[in-house]
């Protein structure tokens, strides 16, 4: 393995011996302030001493542990820190392979992650996570796999996906190392709390294997359902976006992850539990959730999170502990990560200016420098995945112009329609009820509103449904497709013109996989060839592409933060309140749970579905 | 089992069928003050329901899960606590079995512990150790087993034990089963920092197992070996005797454990770390490695030891933390207890009063109400020890006065020896040198000291060996003799009068183990048939004969607190600064670590050392 991180059990003798002089360090930081996060203090004037990767001793002087082939990194003046931990991040959000992204988040001071490969798992299943967490072993990050528990989301009758994981496929991701860790986000609360079996058995899977078992609620935390949900053994939770969800949560013994993804802006909120209700912080956690490749280059990554955070007034040794210690200890591996403590393995960052800055300026990992000013200093082995992942978009036609026309059931005058409104910075979307024009039978969207329809393109069924949306902004003829549009990555299409909706889908089609953005300005392509969901190309261009993305929708009126990636969660059949799948419309609400609902009010769903 | 603790995946359907009120909770408590040691609340109003001997839901309301045979606890008014858990004790410490320490804390509030029998491990090695952990499963208490890493404490170059543990029988401890769950203290830090085979191989077992290992390094925090010993994987350590001891453990990823044993009184001053110095307490842990019967009945157990911290000026939640939460936190066991939380085992206390008076009426341990106002409400099973367990004692001959006489190397005149200091309320002693005068040859060691001598009882081997001892206070002739003398446990004997020394040996060698005290009034006989260090009798029998010696000892001038516990200490050879085994005096230092020293200076050791 290149960058190796061997058992502390193998690594005891030799890191005693440097420990007590006996053995050079491979490496030594000399001099720095220390954030110490288990005590809670900046600890001026510390040094540390490497070995096997490891951190043999910290302490005021590491002068006998220095031979001549000792690496000296003088530190006088910086912040020597654990590096960031993700506690929840898919990154096929960043739609770049994990060796890409582990190259655009080392520099900035992010060692390790806790990802749900979900993405991948709704088109490839186990196989798909497998390569991921083949991929993640060979970067040197601490990269833990949570084994996506919600395939497909919200059960298949509500939407077709490219595989489904159930209790067995849990159970033997568990068998493939230490590092599957947990059960990803349990996206179907309500099954959970209504005793739906596959759900328990995944759990059940989960804890037997000695696995954590994460959540995703979207109920109100006041709802009597959390603490049911708590019941079946779920310990962690992102979906917090109000104080009282952090503080139920943590009453309730879970780990509340706070989230400043993208898209979804629920740090600012969140945090006032600790800094406001004065919450103890060490059950909270920051989290990304999904960045896209953009904003990691444009923002940052958990630094940037971090900083965020003390932004709000929380003191920088605690928003650091809320991004390493916290973190480890809610997935057990405090003992190898999170900490600068003789044991642990040598993810140390080093920071100038003020704390609060988080300015990364060094990133060590596993013992080695493998950034630094923002630089990756070395490179990373490519990974090849195989030809299957790389041709996934399996249209039985191509799509025209007439597949998106919406028919009415009266021939002209108006009828009551459910429009998906899409809202700014949240994951949540609203139900609107719209009065819509018909003229010869044909649903008349107007120019304030799109269409939006989902194609399958798993298993080439051809299931094609169409529904409208408010919020986009498209001013001028316009579309956007996308093979990514979670969870079940079929391809999403939202259109203010049927023409350039089919242009479209079939630009993305062609591609086998991408974002495809037609306007009267031309095409804007970011291919997506990986599954259709993650970019074969190094970061940079991958974030190009994807900024041209964001561009070209701009220009287009859709002036939406992040807007691509709040485009792609408009599938998400399992987020209150108004979805679009490829078998139709589901709502999702606190009290219905989720249901497929008809486009027009007052029909029913069609029987055959 | 009788109280049995099911894994909680076998309970999820269960548990989440109750919460959700389709199946009646066996037990529910209604309406008390919720102790939440993960938000660090105090929360009116709350109720639990419980299930399978798991806490199912945590709510202002537990209507829904209330059937005709759910037993209801109305908590209005008092508090409703996570169980106490002691995370560092001895249960031979206080002379009971297994099943009468249960007996004696649960009433008390104490739920759990995690104990380490190395005690009865120096006299049977691992077969001492099932058998006490066959037992802990027939009890209520959440028990879990450390193994004991130093048998022999210092080395068979320094005393003679009954048995020997190494890195094998580490490994195998480790497969009895999950309630096997660390490497007890590693006394022997000195052979840790230097890199004995024994002792890292140990660790390295322990390692691999998936358990955590319990430190005990007795040199000043400042020392700059504290972090080489940090390096070796140990992650928590009790000899904690000042603020600085507690900062520099915590700073170095350890958790650190204030004791209030019955005679070792550490949590005054270390308990500062936090109150004055403002430590993170996240992981400080309050427990009481040693306590007599006497001092369970008179003082109590855990919740004394919470009340005392409360005292220091510690919040009652915080303290409340550091007995509950950071305890199972640090032994990786949250999951399970620790906390008022969906899923975790319902080990739970309901206190009355203020909450800094930790006065627990009602103790529920896995769901089952086993104690009230003081009262066990139910009965445990009594365990039976084999018969090679209940004769331990081994003495080739019955000694007389003459073998207590100390041959002088002059014939009279003075002579510079070592002498023992005994510290009141404190583990470690003083050496002394102190010009003594000599009679006929033999040494005169006047009224202000005693003899103290060790006898071998494993093995037949007959070794004897005497030294002078200052601060035991006898004002009268007087004799104590003891087979529980930590850690090897052969027989020791202090004495102002070599014939009542003898007689005293004589008595707990002819009761098969026991404490002897022999004076003017008469013999005080404490017998302890099992292994010579437990008593057979119930624990109000055993407090009583326990107190019964503390009198006499006190009556023959030996004032010191918990002087039993104190003297019974004077054998142990790995704690600074001089200490008696059958094998000579003992000395210990930072500097110079364990050597054999002779009793009077100038001397050197036999070479058959």
């Amino acid at each position: 393995m290149v960058f190796e991180r061997k058992p502390l059990a193998d690594c005891v003798p030799a890191l005693v011996a440097t420990a007590r002089g006996d053995m050079p360090a491979t490496l030594v930081i000399t001099g720095g302030k220390l954030v110490n996060v288990c005590s809670g203090e900046i600890l001026d004037g510390m040094s540390v001493g490497i070995q096997e990767g490891r951190i043999a001793y910290v302490g005021k002087d590491v002068s006998h542990m220095i031979g001549e082939n000792t690496k000296v990194v003088d530190a006088a003046g910086k912040y020597i820190a654990p590096g960031l931990l993700d506690g929840h991040c898919h990154i096929e959000s960043t739609q770049l392979t994990v060796t890409e992204f582990a190259r655009a988040v080392l520099p900035l001071g992010t060692t390790g992650g806790f990802f749900d490969a979900h993405e991948i798992a709704n088109v490839f299943g186990l196989k798909g996570i497998k390569l991921m967490l083949d991929e993640m072993r060979t970067t040197p990050l601490a990269a833990y796999m949570q084994v996506a528990s919600c395939v497909p989301s919200a059960g298949p009758e509500f939407e077709t996906t490219g595989a489904a994981i159930g209790p067995e496929e849990v159970a033997e991701a568990f068998t493939w190392g230490d590092d599957v860790i947990a059960l990803g986000e349990v996206m179907n609360f309500p099954g959970v709390v209504y005793g739906d079996d596959k759900m328990l058995g995944e759990i059940q899977a989960t804890l037997r294997a000695g696995g954590q078992v994460d959540g995703h609620f979207t109920w109100p935390a006041s709802d009597w359902r959390l603490p049911v949900y708590a019941a079946a053994g779920v310990t962690g939770d992102h979906e917090c976006v109000t104080a009282e969800d952090v503080i139920e949560r943590v009453r309730l013994g879970m780990y509340a992850k706070m989230r400043r993804g993208s898209a979804w802006h629920d740090v600012a909120k969140t945090i006032t539990a600790h800094t406001e209700h004065g919450l103890d912080p060490r059950r909270m956690m920051l989290v990304t959730d999904d960045r896209s490749s953009e904003s990691l280059r444009d923002e940052g990554h958990m630094d940037f999170v971090v900083r965020h955070a003390i932004a709000q007034g929380v003191k920088p040794v605690t928003a650091f502990q809320m991004a390493t210690i916290n973190t480890a200890e809610r997935f057990g591996v405090a003992r190898d990560i999170g900490s600068i403590t003789p044991g642990n393995i040598a993810d140390i960052i080093l920071l100038d200016g003020n704390l609060a800055d988080v300015n990364v300026v060094m990133t060590i990992a596993a013992g080695t420098v493998v950034a630094e000013n923002g630089v990756m200093t070395v490179s990373l082995p490519s990974f090849a995945y195989p030809q299957e992942v790389l041709s996934s978009v399996h249209l039985p036609k191509r799509p025209t112009a007439a597949d998106f026309i919406i028919k009415a059931p009266v021939e002209s005058g108006n009828v009551s329609t459910r429009v998906i409104k899409v809202l700014e910075n949240h994951v949540e979307t609203m139900e609107r009820i719209l009065s819509l024009p018909v003229l010869e039978g044909k649903l008349q969207v107007g120019d304030e509103l799109c269409k939006i329809a989902v194609l399958e393109r798993h298993k080439g069924t051809g299931n094609i449904s169409v529904g409208v949306v408010e919020g986009v902004g498209f001013h001028e003829p316009a579309a956007i497709a996308m093979t990514v549009a979670h969870d079940s990555h079929n391809v999403l299409v939202i259109g203010s013109d049927d023409e350039l909706m089919a242009v479209a889908v079939n630009a993305v089609a062609d591609a086998q996989g991408g974002v495809a953005v037609i306007t009267g300005a031309g095409t804007t392509l970011f291919p997506l060839a990986i599954a259709g969901l993650m970019s074969a190309e190094p970061f940079e261009v991958a974030a190009a592409q994807s900024a041209a993305i964001s561009k070209a929708l701009y220009n287009a009126g859709c002036t939406l933060n992040y807007a691509f990636m709040t485009l792609s969660l408009l599938a998400l059949a399992v987020i209150p309140t108004l979805r679009l799948s490829d078998k139709g419309l589901v709502r999702i609400t606190p009290e219905d749970g989720i249901q497929l609902v008809p486009l027009f009010c007052g029909e029913s769903i069609n029987a055959t579905v």
